[in-house]
């Protein structure tokens, strides 16, 4: 029998259905309220993730073993959060995969940086440089509770001013300024590996493009990513009547070892 | 000097821009030819990856190592392939990473199968059920060009059937009849795992939907991925005029415990 | 000077920026008040469309003209409205214009007969069919405001039971069941003349697109319309965050007159 | 009995399905040719719109009186044309119907012309500007066609060297610098009218807007409409593989009375 059993300290989402999913921490003597009546946490030791329990109004709730995206869903934020979907083509794009190393900027609520670290595990490292101290804290609280804390250095600085890492395989940014990151990505970076920066203006799109090709990356491409749900009913089925319309742009490229025009750069 | 060295046997992607770009293998003594002219591959070896080379006109080509997305858009085609920017969001949405051992089917052209193996590596293993054998021998031919073969294990078999494998962390389906094979997920998955299917019908997403209801299947949500891109260019930037309106969409469940409605199934 | 001048009993649209516009009729002695403090309606009387007049707090606001789309935005609703980005492809889906004579079910809030009587005025005429007494009174007082009502005759009637008119250049659906008007729509329309549908859900697109097939129309097409607002500002121009997802498919056809196929009917 | 007979000299759509449909004029003596086999336009002449006509090959075609969308969809084009879902909104945000006075600039293929036109008869006019010869004696042979040249004065014009007309309903400019224009578009508008401006590149839209507010235009927005196609067939239906990803911005802002800021302009 392989099915994990839950212990005390355990992260569990706790499912009614799909819009209604609480993220609890299992701790003895603890009660969770939820407007369908409370449970007590005592209740999950021992059973098996995947059981239901029922609260105290005979309700019943699924108890799942958080995936990757229920944990980025339920991220503490004091800040936008990079949503699945983008996480998931920023991901792909990056070409990472376990095992490589890779700098982000700016860490934020930690979100792309769990998916990173997801990826990249157990043997590769996502260095993640944050300015905010107050984000890095929490974005630190984030990654420990989904057990990818290990697979991560939190960095506090300014990749504008430079990226201390070298021969990396993916540069990943996410912050106000991505074309000022651009140099000091290309000497942190492996020839022929990524750069990928994810941003809500054309603006920063057109600047940080141009950066890309004065500094000698190629195959530059942008993409913007529209995910809709579905409303599945037999005779009723429909698309969902709101949707997110936008989140930002993904700009990705390749660093090629052509001399630069601009300013001679080595590796 | 940490770039890698271009060998004899290795492929790689040859890149005039984003729209052109050619996968080649690297043989002794053999030519490549554009329609920009010829490369002789001989002056490929030696070099590292990320450099640049002229063909016998002249025109630059920079020479890249492959990446994830690369070996997918460059698959050789029996039939429809799975496009990045869905097989990120099945990898997303299966929670699966290193380690994870995965049943998918059907193999198809191997593009997802690549994905999954991916990020599997180098201890998980992907399980690909393929019904015709020559979509599984041009998969297995795909795979060998990825370096991901030996993170699967192809098997000639109909998941209609029945699935063999046990306590896996996901099961990925990608054929005409997804619903007929939810039984055989929930007794192949862990508890608390996920089912991912594609189907490019709403019709299959029906049926679908309905199975992993009866099935003890919860937190069930269907979505769809359009991906524009972006013509980038100060002061003419715009998306692009045509793109791609519809692949398919893509229902993710979690299996539960809870004793199933309809027929009893143990795991 | 062809401004039109604010006579007492227009409506006028206060626009105060994009997001906050109130549609108000100047009443000699009253008063409108808003968050940004009140206005005597007095006040406007006339001045010219398109003058600023200040709030109490002297705050501006601009004094327009409502056009169709205001009218149709700001109307009394008792049951979802017809967005302009549907009621405007319906509208020339449809093929009507000015003179046409149309039949709509059912009649909803009128915004959609709104839109039609705008375009097949002074000589055309809406016939629109609604059920429900209580949507049929808002309706004409929406089409009173924005001085339609004298395009429409607003009938109390069940279209799946039976159109009366003949001739007719269009037959537009906004209803539960299509699929059961399309014979009546047969024999209301002229020959080559057009049928539009309007419905949420996929069921609906594909009963009413066999109804359609059995019953002699052709060149069928099924489309959705996704519209998505854009934030425009130097440097910080990009698409806003939420959008509407989904309202309804718009399914349009011809009508044929080649022998019909499973049970004979003349015009 | 209402139904319309075909004329020698009619245009007539043949319509095989959706996808095939032939715009022909029914001309004495004259032979259609498709893949299909061949057609006697003699044969045309006296049956009824919306009639059945069989190809030397045996194929059914019908015979459909063509409509606005067909006269868009297939006008002889020198240059882009505007797609029906585009004109559908411009017309519907512009305002105008029966008995509107309309500046268009450009004319290009005249397909918006033809909109303008279709919705503004009888009364109403369209003055449209066009600068380069060739392409307006093609819109004109477009109109023609349609049977809406009477309702468009086609100018020989640059409307950024000013706008002649006065006190308009509306004016739309689908033009490379329609920023340009503005100013002359205020001049030549009625208070709290509409103008609409159609451009491919965010930059065109960032520097519309920045004019629109400098010259005292209020309520502006700018919108783009993505229209998807389904393929409609019981247990098959989904939307179409391709859709045209980008055509243009829509923006669109009303003309204010208020003293201007920048340079004072009256009416």
């Amino acid at each position: 029998m392989a099915n994990e059993k839950i212990g005390e300290g355990d992260y569990v989402l706790l499912c009614l259905d799909v819009r209604r999913t609480y993220m609890v921490k299992v701790e003895a003597g603890k009660t969770f309220h939820t407007h369908k009546g409370f449970m007590k946490l005592d209740d999950l030791i021992g059973k098996e993730f995947g059981e239901t329990v029922q609260s105290s109004l005979g309700i019943e709730f699924t108890a799942l073993k958080p995936s990757l995206t229920d944990y980025i869903m339920k991220s503490s934020r004091k800040t936008q959060i990079t949503y699945p979907k983008d996480a998931a083509l920023i991901v792909m794009f990056s070409g990472i995969g376990p095992g490589s190393r890779v700098v982000e900027s700016g860490t934020g609520t930690g979100a792309l940086t769990m998916a990173l670290a997801h990826y990249v595990k157990p043997k590769g490292k996502v260095y993640s440089y944050e300015l905010r101290e107050e984000f890095q804290k929490n974005a630190e609280k984030n990654l420990k509770r989904a057990n990818l804390l290990d697979f991560v250095e939190l960095k506090s600085g300014d990749v504008t001013a430079g990226i201390e890492e070298r021969d990396l395989d993916a540069v990943i940014l996410d912050l106000a300024v991505p074309w000022l990151v651009v140099p000091h990505a290309y000497k942190a970076l492996k020839a022929s590996a990524t750069i990928v920066s994810f941003s809500p203006t054309i603006d920063q799109v057109v600047k940080t493009t141009e950066a890309l090709k004065e500094n000698n990356f190629v195959f530059i491409e942008t993409v913007e990513c529209l995910m809709r749900g579905m409303q599945v009913e037999r005779g009723k089925t429909r698309p969902h009547t709101m949707m997110t319309g936008h989140t930002g742009y993904i700009t990705h490229a390749r660093k090629t070892l052509k001399p630069q025009q601009e300013t001679p750069s080595g590796t």
